[in-house]
């Protein structure tokens, strides 16, 4: 008998239609033989009526209070769950994260879990029970209610997952699986039945957010088998796997392709070269709590240097402002950006094991006379800036060089 | 330093407008040196449409998933109003009642306090901060969420303040005390400053619905003082007290004129008298779910017995139908009914030890040419039924004899 745990988001349980839609699923499954934990979030819209009165209160209402205010929206959800689940005959129980226990650290509206009792889940299980949790919600150790921060049901899903040892965890969500890449642009995209977790969180980090970073690292850590599917449609969906030693031979070269748009770089030319130059120039760039993403410096002639990296490219013009401020104290020559670009990722496994990967991607863009403007790699990711009128192409012969869409 | 709880219902708090202006009161009264636990109710409106939505998913959803499900509209009146206390500079703390810990029996949507765990309260009160504790629900001893049922928040108050020894309980409501009868009925009725629970008990059993009968004996177990004021006018309400041996030698006669509209008496007569025979009538009315109020059982001629006793008027056509069908059984005469009565009852401690109360009662009556049909006495009430006719005429004159508008 297979222990399963599945997570329903907000949009999945927004009316009673679908909370009954649910219900029946559910017991459908419970029916041919899976033990089941489910985990749901706040119906949507619930979430942000409760943060609109809190607003109404006062502008800078206290965390504290705020998890108190917001838990009670996956509080309904649990409740109106297990009362369809009742309703066609199994004796569904409910509980908030401080009755599982969820227990957390202190840390309000983005708390983290610490540890789970799983005592009640477990009995109520083997009494033939769908046992229905609070996603997004915990108790720290002086019993105050704690929130995990938006999106943390998946995290909730994976960590209640970890603690009961399920078979898989699934995440239902509006998409019906991880895609080879994004099939509004390239329509041969095709679902990825497996990926590995390490690839996931480079597709992720990287634009294709369908889980939450959080949720898949933790459920790297503990090894949850987690499988996202579409809440609305049916179908096997795509399966998050954990590498073993050796097994990536047979991993295919690359996974997908993801990309980011939006992009721009800028680059601080003829800088002196001393230790410390990239934090003197970056260290005020994340002062201003602007995101640099990719970072290259490059050594120039007689005892120069030349450092770029990109930003948001809503940061470009304060970013910008900021290294003319520099030129001066750093003895630089000048100052050059660029707020036309984007990024192309491949990321995959395979990659570790395969050289000539970089090479296909490099010679793919060249015969497609797509100039590389920046190149910066990780173990199972490489990463390309180019002009962003070229981003479509560039993914697109990428993605049949590469042999995805077979 | 005064310790003093302070109840507000859910039209009090039902609106963000209403929870500020609770919330500046507040603030005033702890600067002004009192120490205060505040308990709320669900902001108006919001138990019922949680009640709604429970509906629309079951026709009889159960009741340990009710109680999770209702317990939210509390918890998001204790959010906003320890936020808008927080905004006037005091560093309120909400509490569920799963929190404080209230903990209760397991009988869940009617369930009993069992104890309090003030360890918090004290703690904080001691820190300087407003405590805001959900009122109406507690956690049983399992974990689970329980609620008090409706209108239990004046319980919980009344709880709260037994907990931690308050000087005062005060309980928020629409009106602004007791009075010593409706006013709609005698312009002259006065707000009485004190009342005995004794009396406030009958009173309330007998349609002055100000407080929750439960509350106030629970109150009177614990001689808390329990004061009712007006929610929105300033004044100093009505006080609850409880009676010390040989006090009530000081009491007035009476405190109040009760009654009750839209009553029904049926008779049966003729019946053979032997023990019984009571039971054997109305057991059957119990059956039903009618709740009867007066009885009078006469022996009459010839060893039969008649029995005539009150329920609501929307009772009185089933009841009628099922005497009509013991008449055979019980070899009684005939049945007899009247659906157009009313009750009016005189309540005090005072009339124990003074007598000539009910004499009065009846002289009234008679003087001004109103027929007794039924007399019920308890020691400190005297109930009569009257034509409902007569109703308003009957409380006018008694309110006068018994000298309530002086």
């Amino acid at each position: 008998m297979s222990l399963i745990v599945e997570k329903f988001g907000g949009t999945s349980v927004g009316t009673v239609e679908r909370i009954n839609a649910v219900a029946d699923k559910l017991i459908k499954k419970h029916e041919a033989g899976e033990k089941l934990v489910v985990v749901v979030s706040a119906m949507s819209g619930e979430t942000n009526r409760l943060i609109t009165l809190a607003n109404e209160i006062s502008d800078a209402p206290p965390a504290r209070e705020m998890d108190v205010l917001v838990s009670t929206g996956e509080q309904v959800t649990i409740a109106l769950l297990s009362m369809a689940l009742q309703k066609r005959g199994n004796d569904a129980r409910s509980y908030t994260g401080g009755q599982v226990t969820i227990r957390t650290d202190n840390v309000h509206s983005k708390a983290r879990i610490l540890d789970i009792d799983d005592d009640k889940i477990i009995s109520d299980l083997d009494q033939g029970r769908i046992v229905v949790v609070a996603g997004f919600q915990g108790i720290d150790n002086s019993g105050n209610i704690t929130t995990l921060g938006r999106g943390g049901s998946d995290t909730t899903a994976v960590a209640v997952a970890a603690a009961i040892k399920a078979d898989e965890c699934r995440i239902y969500t509006d998409v019906d699986g991880i895609y080879t890449t994004d099939p509004r642009v390239v329509p041969e995209a095709k679902r990825l039945d497996t990926i590995t977790a390490e690839e996931m969180l480079e597709l992720a980090s990287l634009g294709a957010k369908v889980l939450q970073t959080r949720s898949v690292e933790f459920a790297g850590k503990y090894k949850v088998p987690l499988r996202v599917l579409s809440s609305f449609e049916d179908g096997v969906g795509t399966l998050i796997t954990y590498e073993e030693e050796g097994s990536s031979m047979e991993a295919p070269l690359i996974s997908g392709i993801a990309f980011q748009r939006d992009e721009a770089k800028l680059t601080i030319r003829g800088i002196p070269d001393h230790p410390g130059v990239a934090h003197q120039v970056l260290g005020p760039i994340s002062d201003a709590h602007i995101n640099v993403d990719v970072i290259i410096q490059n050594a120039s002639a007689k005892g120069l240097t030349d450092l770029t990296f990109t930003v948001p490219r809503a940061d470009y013009q304060p970013c910008m402002e900021l290294l003319h401020g520099m030129v001066d104290t750093l003895g630089a020559k000048d100052v050059k950006g660029d707020d036309k670009i984007a990024k192309v990722s491949i990321v995959g496994v395979g990659m570790r094991s395969h050289t000539g990967v970089a090479n296909t991607m490099f010679k793919t863009l060249a015969d497609n006379d797509i100039n590389i403007q920046m190149i910066s790699t990780s173990e199972i990711k490489i990463s390309v800036i180019v002009d962003e009128s070229k981003l479509e192409q560039a993914v697109k012969e990428l993605h049949k060089a590469f042999e995805l869409d077979l």
